[in-house]
């Protein structure tokens, strides 16, 4: 199991009239957290893009437990169990600056060839990359 | 169970670089449905929120099956079962024009009082009108 | 010089804590009201794409004169003097329902070939097009 | 003249299907530069909030340049030339990792009394500290 974790402060655009981010933005934050997660590898998903490859999103679950208001520096916790090989599996928790756990979810995707739109295996050489950085 | 549709045309800003409408624009569609579906009862979620009641996020889940482009004119099809109590849940489907179903999803709401935090039950005349419409 | 006129709903995603509209949605708003420009002459900017030519912006101004609530009906108002040869502008307006005129604007356009980056005039069966419903 | 600078990676949702960075999302770029501005004062906009005043847009205006690509890690540029007394302006510039200028740009508020709608003069506390800190 590899966590990583990155940061992002809540801007105006990011919240709603209830005074609390949009349930809708954490779609971003928990991306943002993919991306960071991956670039702490070396590569980055322009990476396995140039590699012929595209990671549309499968499936999308999100618990909210407590909001998250303008200015807060949110800690965004990203944890991977399987390896990226055909379908795969994200976590995501965020937590604010007290230390609470804001929100909780995952995220399913699915390997796939831009061309055909079918599944296809994540190549060999990112497979490694991801196993390397797994034992350090 | 009440059924409502309401129509959406996918415009740039809601489209990513893989050419299709981004995954986490859907919670936006998805919150147009229940807009449309609450005012087909003659009643709006201002109307909720000036009773004093707010319905926060609980829960989002989202299964994407396939992508929608670019102008596309999408079906938000809103699907209610439960009266909105104190949690409850509703379904929402997108279908693009040609009658495929691009995802589906179920989104978990709590009546909740602004000020104390507290779920809160929803008030009586705002039972009635979703009821009188129901049979309807 | 041609007029045209569409309408959108306030959600809830498109506001601040403010409890108003966000000031960077309205360029999402602007941008419906072109689609919808182009549409009342029976081509979609899809098409401008396929005929190899895109219109990236290089230039948005906004003046916000009154605020945009959660739920209003607002109408886009999209104003265009110039047809879209090389470098073109389109004015637009957004009023509330009581005919409160909410802020205006103008956007400058560029026809562009996606391969080279540099501008090209739009082909003339694209301008013959929108100058026949000029007439009408 | 005060210029802080910021940073901000583009992730997929802020792309579009040419893509690039939505223009829109810009908006939000800009705002993170002025968030960050003020809180290199040791101040922040939810400090102006407190102190009952808001600071809503009355207008903006940004030229594009260049396109700004996934996963390109962004300079903010923010430049105040005025200290924000009733109506003020601040400049806004981003650049790319090769430091090609990408855009430029303008916003100008007006600090306002949320109560009245009404322009407001920002306290002479909040005044003191830009000035404090102008001088270091």
């Amino acid at each position: 199991m590899i966590i990583r974790e990155t940061k992002i402060r809540v801007c105006y655009g990011d919240t709603d009239k209830m005074g609390v981010v949009y349930h809708g933005t954490y779609a971003r934050y928990f991306e943002i957290g993919r991306n960071e997660w991956l670039r702490s590898f070396g590569i980055t998903y322009r990476n396995v893009e140039e590699a012929g490859i595209v990671w549309p999103v499968r499936n999308l679950q999100i618990t909210y437990l407590k909001p998250a208001y303008y200015d807060d520096l949110l800690t965004i916790r990203t944890i991977v169990q399987d390896l990226p090989l055909l379908r795969f599996h994200i976590k995501t928790e965020i937590y604010n600056e007290t230390g609470d756990l804001l929100c909780h979810g995952e995220i399913t995707l699915i390997s796939t060839n831009p061309q055909t739109g079918k599944p296809v295996k994540t190549p060999q050489w990112l497979i490694e990359k991801l196993k390397f950085l797994d034992q350090t």
